[in-house]
């Protein structure tokens, strides 16, 4: 895929802050890579990954050098030719050693920031952690010093005798959007959605 | 993020099929995980990956084992307290040591797939690959062999006693949609965007 790096801080926040999920890369006991998907969250110069405080995934990735990678996929780039067909996206890669953050207020608002990550405005609302489930998560937090982002964008990119072809080139747009909101059938009467869960589905 | 394995291959194939990109994970000749985006394309019981001949990654790949993950975002999951909040997805996480594909056969039945899952109805219209693209594309064939899948669908699920509490919980559906289509501005004129494209937007 072509694409250029860009190390600007202010694409690779943008890029993490919209990602929903991010797939995390480690070293597994036998030498093999393992990658899973995983929900991340941005706060200034730190990306915060969390699960179960037992999960081995996490602790290995505590221990060693990890890759977090979050990838955008913008649309789909059609060439004349097969080889230069492509998609128009937006990743970061984020390599480095994640520190555990042991702390119960560090880690409180760690979960507040995934929280308000996956729906702004969610945190005044829930039933806020309690101790015993802040001890039960375990909460990594990676610099973003060693941090880069790829972007491609615009047209097909053709060999120039190909711009000869009558073969249709161009692009077509891709967009992750909200489609129906769910109430939860346990909803006790009376409940009403938040604004703030409404306007993810007037954006669409 | 509470998920349940699914091994049913049909499940395994249908989000290999789905999703646009996966995450290629590999292990760098430091130790250290490195996990890239990368389009890719099953074939029966097979996935293939596509890069530069002379890519790095995908020398490294060819030669050692390696994981290649798939994940689907579907929705958004409220729960009534902080640490059930999640996302519904559909993943697949396929390891295995890659075979490196050689003859130029196999190569051209490869980018066909990828060319066909991008765009189905593409191939047929497209430039094919000359001799000489052909050598300087590396194709990895992985065997699903070893492939798993994980789904979470469905709405929250919060500790008992929450279920009292006066917060709305529900989900918010998430797809990847096209938006609009956009000719190259070198595209000749009088050729006609084709019907096969102009599906893919009429579904949105």
């Amino acid at each position: 895929m072509p694409s250029r790096a860009d190390y600007e801080r202010a694409t690779i926040d943008a890029i993490l802050d919209e990602a929903i999920v991010s797939h995390l890369g480690t070293v597994g006991p036998d030498g093999a890579p393992l990658v899973v998907p995983t929900l991340h969250a941005r706060q200034g110069d730190h990306v915060y990954i969390h699960g179960s405080a037992a999960s081995p995934t996490l602790h290995r990735a505590g221990k060693a050098e990890l890759c977090l990678t979050a990838s955008i996929v913008d649309g789909l780039v059609l060439a004349r030719s097969a080889v230069h067909h492509s998609v128009n996206y937006r990743s970061v890669v984020v390599f480095g050693q994640a520190e555990r953050l042991d702390a119960s207020e560090d880690k409180l608002r760690a979960l507040e920031a995934f929280t308000e990550k996956l729906v702004p405005g969610r945190w005044a609302d829930v039933r806020p952690p309690t101790e015993q489930e802040l001890k039960g998560t375990g909460v990594l937090r990676l610099s973003l010093e060693e941090a880069s982002a790829k972007v491609r964008s615009g047209g097909p990119l053709d060999d120039e005798p190909d711009y000869e072809l009558p073969v249709w080139a161009g692009t077509v747009g891709l967009r992750l959007t909200t489609t129906a909101t769910r109430p939860d059938e346990r909803l006790l009467p009376g409940v009403e959605c938040p604004e703030y869960v409404r306007e993810l589905t007037r954006e669409a």
